[in-house]
């Protein structure tokens, strides 16, 4: 069974996939440790460890390149966040390869118009591709991929960029129809009502995802009762990050020595553990075993 | 002026460099932010966040992305962890122009033989490579520099090997002879009083390196006055990340909603402001004006 | 000097510039060996010996990979095919940089919608962005670059696109007035009298610049005497190395030995002497002289 | 069925394999268009169309990218040369991991030290690593397969550095025990008589390998008839490709016109074939049709 059957069949049966944004290859580990059902591989964080902007700066490469190193590391499925789909219907057709190729086990694309901004940035241009050149992305994509298991979220931005609950509702049901696997609803109200009415009226039968960035007091069996399968954490491993580094450093730069910083650290023992660092001592152990068996060492 | 050249006038000019480990840009640019003369992308820390073992598994080509990451990020000198030169004398030779050319500042390579095991690590085998062929890679590395400012650090893990104060002393000052521009003393012991041995009897004339992770009650200017030039505090900054990316994915993981959650995180404003994203928009209006002044737009 | 700069004063000393067209950096440090003045890094080779279509599918990493690897390898000022620019004004700021910072002598980014076709396909959508926004990109790229001698050559694809020459000129003398640094004029008539018409009329100062693959029998001077200052050989490198690999495998194939192939293999040696083999046996050579007085060895 | 499947039937149904030395997916791609059972990712090949030597200076990374390339572009197996395979058992590990995962069929170690020279280098230093510690590569190697089929292939330099017959049966032998699948037997003389001795007496009952660079001459029924199961045609692509791109570039630099030189050119239409270019159109109309069915377009 391959991640993207595992991850097709949690969205039939369970109730609702908690989904933990991650930005590398620890954190994604981290997620699958703390009991998470998926990894989002997300946009913005990724272009945030790379110090970049969150607006189709990094390359299709280097987001693969991360999303691969996280499949490698866990055993969870990965979700990969792939933008407006890196250009038009045949980059789509490419990347769905590639991912795919890469063991990803899902990817989620945007109907913005290429390059994007991040939907959170104020004053910011939300502007959407029209409905027929996203459907053409969608067919591309399931054209593309070889496990009918494999995902392809459809990710409409038409709340974030004001046009209305009805267009929202009219390209969701599109997309579906298209070949979509998932709708993502997006929205940056402060609360989830009109995430609520999308999921009340909209008739599609496709499972529905949300990212809760703005409206972070909706509560899961609110989510669940809505008729939402799927809530992705997306940057809250990232920002604590952002805070905890910001607060060791400067503790560091204005301290006389390292023994007063303040902040929990862990211990290098944790860091060996997440790396696996035992495991090479264990296989060396194993092929000493053998090299005893056939002579070479007593 | 290069920052080659702004390392080595620091060396020369500074009483003590302070060193802020890293992992990824983002972490690169809080180092810069927060103060510190130049950041370490250290080999032990990148290999954890790709949540694989400290142990030659990494290439050179994916230690060389993450610092070539760091150096467009951040405007203080990055310092790269080197492991063991990733082969021989022509391996360090051609890693030299790669890392120079990526405008790194310095390089620092260690006598251990390779694949390596961390410092740390406990019942690791700790062997070193012989004072001839590590010197033979000084040699090399020497050799590929253009810029006669960019840094060689050799880092002797003689103390950690187990091989005595009178070795480590006689490593040093061949690497000084074979043309390293710093040296790195490293110890896994929980007080400072092997390095102050070191210092105060090596009798050479580089600036000293040390990683205080195994005695961080060593005061700064302790330091200085045993006549160490660089701090670097490696994986502080990592190993506050792992702490705080659990805690928060375990509240996550359990809470109802993700305003439970009671760990620090930054806001979206911060991580926009990390990531420059308002350069994009500031960009954007001066192509604008530059529009307007051609007459394309009013 | 750099090679920015060796391009810059080529473009202004010499009557024209022969520049080959290569794809990796094998072929790149041929052109260099055969006396070019650049190496043209282009997208279309690039693209088919990636066995992809010349259709925007390699991403920016992928072609900056091969670009740099050319750079590293010839002596020669690189001048990289980026296509559309990858994105919009922001993509190509940070286009920019990277191939600055990687040693890239020069950028030629063209008027077509991303993603792109290759000029020459038949049937084939050749759409152009508006000027306004190709010249917003060419903005962008002057803004960016740090070094002035940095060339920024400004594609125009009218003749192509069947926009006719009225429109190429206003393009052409726009992208100057933008601040472009040359202009490549491209034409798919089999014979030059379209470009020669635009040299003549266009009434512009910077450089022109040619890629004749469909009109193959136009002669240097002719070239010279209607003030063109660089021409392109594309993709003849490519084309004759796809077809003697295709007849050496066709006879691999088909024969009992190695020995009754017929074509002319280059040998060994002279592939150890393009690599600069017998660099590592040199520097190990002075390794061991250094070693020796240091006493190391006898 | 996967293609290390594949790979491994034809070793046990073909009476012989030919494998065709490819250095980039294009070159791959000619060698499953001319009909060859596989192709050989040969590191010789890519390092030298790198431009550098064949001395362990390409990271893992960069030969995995080339290999990468080629198994997505071609239908038949790639079995990739890992030189050493970089570093110790537990690189070993790791590098099968990551070839497997990437659709690589097998892959192919060699028992020379780390860093290595190429084989046919002149007064080269071609050591050995102990027996014990290359079975120890081995079984790691043969650990680290999820599928059986996936073929390792041990290659000993027992020949090629002088140690002689017996020691080559010996190790030859001790690799087949430790679970390697395949043994390529590697020599330098100019006549097969010694690879002839070898496949008479080892006595082991794994496929034998050969690569005739410098026995040429020998024939097909031959090997066949001194049971050898797979010939690899090794560099013959690279240096005609070197030979025919060094002749046109030599003539274009010295022609007054591109029609002037005299070899033979793939057509533009020949190259649009390999990328599959005609791929994208036919892609796009089916889409196209899905878009009229959904009545976006008439």
């Amino acid at each position: 069974m391959t991640k993207s059957d595992i991850l097709h069949n949690d969205l039939e049966s369970k109730s609702i996939l908690k989904v933990g944004g991650a930005f590398d290859a620890m954190s994604a580990k981290l997620v699958e440790i703390n009991g998470f059902d998926a990894v989002w591989a997300g946009g913005f964080a990724i272009s945030a460890t790379h110090a970049l902007p969150d607006a189709s700066i990094l390359t299709m490469t280097e987001f693969l390149n991360v999303a691969s190193n996280m499949e490698e590391a866990s055993n969870i499925p990965i979700i990969a966040d792939c933008d407006t789909g890196f250009g038009g219907p045949s980059n789509v057709s490419h990347m769905v390869k590639k991912y795919e190729k890469a063991g990803i086990a899902a990817v989620c694309i945007e109907d913005k118009t290429f390059p994007k901004q991040n939907s959170f940035l104020e004053n910011s241009k939300q502007e959407l591709l029209s409905e027929k050149d996203f459907v053409a992305k969608i067919i591309a994509a399931r054209d593309a991929k070889e496990n009918p298991n494999f995902t392809i979220i459809a990710r409409t931005e038409a709340l974030i960029s004001g046009m209305g609950m009805k267009e929202a509702i009219k390209r969701a049901l599109a997309y579906e129809k298209a070949g979509a696997d998932a709708i993502l609803i997006h929205s940056k109200q402060d609360s989830p009502s009109e995430i609520f009415e999308f999921s009340e009226s909209w008739g599609g039968t496709l499972p529905l995802v949300v990212v809760p960035t703005s409206y972070p007091t909706v509560k899961l069996d609110e989510l669940i009762s809505h008729n939402i399968k799927m809530i992705i954490y997306a940057n809250q491993a990232l920002r604590v990050a952002h805070a905890s580094i910001s607060k060791v450093l400067k503790q560091l730069k204005n301290s006389s020595s390292i023994s007063d910083i303040s902040e929990d650290l862990s211990s290098m023992q944790e860091i060996f553990q997440l790396q696996e660092t035992y495991n090479i001592k264990k296989q060396e152990e194993e092929i000493e075993k053998d090299l005893k068996k056939m002579g070479y060492i007593n």
